[in-house]
Parts: structure tokens; C-alpha cells; sequence
């Protein structure tokens, strides 16, 4: 088993960066644009990409955890197969002025090349995060994503 | 033990991706622009970080291993007590008209929050990397470096 880690810190709140990760807009404003489904404990979430009018992929998650501002748990049942089975958290705490978000893409088989890209990936998203809570601006479904090769 | 993993594509030819990892200027474009040493196989390297002529951190490495257009190995030597210890690699390859880096920062004793930390930052970086090596510029040594709550 192995992890994807990222940590990052935001000039916000608690309860903002919470909003970002366990609601449905929030997650909307920095990951991807087409999210579905009901952010509550035992609920299903959809999280679809698409460019051009054509889907490039989808995730799907059911949540097991909604801790107001403090943690936030997904258990991945849909998307790529190395996925399936995996667990995404969001771990929040306030350190000064920042909410420091400690996030971990848990239970990868294997550390694939997928696995490097998609760690890369999630940094890229925890920015657009970090940007969406600190400015009101993410930036999610980026139009150059791509299964390949994306930077 | 545990690794940072990560995978960027650059719109490159492998020669000029392998410059970036491989040489002091190449590293200076996108890691930080104060690198001292030599860039050859036993050799040692010096990354210096500072803010407002202040030093913030400083990093050490011996070049292991030097592949032309393949992989470049750093066994790091100083730094923060996690990192001492850990080996650095870049391995390349073509994919159509990307060279495609794959990162990974090994041997970390503990998942701990620095190394969280130090994915999402590596992440940064190697984005950083990628538009050097696309566009010329790179964004070495940010202002906004801080050794805590650095989003």
C-alpha cells in the first residue's frame, strides 16, 4: 500500500477551507465543475471531467466522514481501476492565521506511474484550493487535462 | 519507509528535459536560483534558499548518478534532519512529443507532515520546471517561501 500526501496552507478560516472540501459547491469551485450527488455521511458523490462537450473521465466516492472543520472522508467506488478501493481525506487544523489542510490519497496498490501522475494532479487541485478559499477564485477542469501526459 | 512520487509531461525533447534535471543552470531555472557545486557523477550540490537576503534553508546532495537523457540520481547529504539520507531521481523518456519526467524523493523514514509538505511543494516545482523547459521561464526560488504553511 502507498499514499499520495500533500499538505497546504491556507490564509482562511477553519470553517471556509472546511467548506471547500465537504460541500458540493466547494468542491466545485477547485476540482472539477460537474459534481453530483449528496455531500452527507453515507451519501454518493459523482465527479465528472469532460472538454470540449466529451467526457475524459469520472470519479465516484461515497463519503464516510463529515467532521465540521476538521476531517472529511471519501471511499472511491467508481473511475480508473487503480482507484477503486481507495480513500481520499482531508484533514484540516488552524495554525496562526492559516488552515492547514493535510490531504492523502490512501491504499494505492501499487505506485504505478498513474500513481506519480495523479499526486501531481492532486497538488495542482489543492492549489486551485488554496486559491478558491484565499480569493474567491479556483481553478478547476482545467481545459488542457488530459490522460496523457498532462504537465 | 516512504516516497514523494510525481510524473509531469513537457512538450520537450528529452536533451533539453535531462538539462533541466542535470546541470546547475538547469536546476537553477526552476528550483532555486542560488545552486552551488559541481553537476557530475560523485560530485556535491548545494541548493540555498533566502528571502530578503536572509537564508531560509539550504539542501546538499552528491550527484550519484548521471545518465545522458535517462536519469539523474542525488543522494542528499544535508539539510532538515528528514531529508538526510533520501535519494532524489528524475527518469526520463519520450511519449510522442513529451518527455515524461517521473519524480520521486525516497526513503523517507515516517509519513510525517513536513513530507506532506515537501510533495505538494516538489509538485510546484517540477510545474515550474515544465515551463521552463517549454517557455524559458521558470519560477525558481518564489518570495512567498516560508518553511511553515507554504501553500
Amino acid at each position: 500500500m502507498v499514499d499520495i500526501l500533500h499538505r497546504v496552507g491556507i490564509k482562511s478560516s477553519l470553517g471556509d477551507a472546511y467548506k471547500a472540501v465537504a460541500t458540493r459547491e466547494g468542491v466545485a469551485g477547485w476540482w472539477t465543475d460537474d459534481v453530483g450527488g449528496d455531500s452527507k455521511v453515507g451519501g454518493a458523490l459523482q465527479f465528472r471531467f469532460s472538454a470540449d462537450g466529451k467526457e475524459l473521465g469520472r470519479f465516484e466516492a461515497t463519503v464516510l466522514e463529515l467532521k465540521p472543520d476538521q476531517r472529511v472522508l471519501w471511499q472511491v467506488t467508481g473511475g480508473p481501476v487503480e482507484w477503486i478501493g481507495t480513500q481520499i481525506s482531508f484533514d484540516l487544523k488552524q495554525e496562526g492565521d492559516y488552515a492547514v489542510v493535510l490531504f492523502k490519497h490512501h491504499g494505492w496498490k501499487e505506485p504505478v506511474e498513474f500513481m506519480h501522475h495523479c499526486s501531481t494532479k492532486w497538488a495542482t487541485f489543492l492549489m486551485s484550493m488554496k486559491s478558491l478559499v484565499e480569493t474567491g477564485q479556483g481553478a478547476p477542469n482545467p481545459k488542457d487535462i488530459k490522460i496523457d501526459n498532462w504537465g
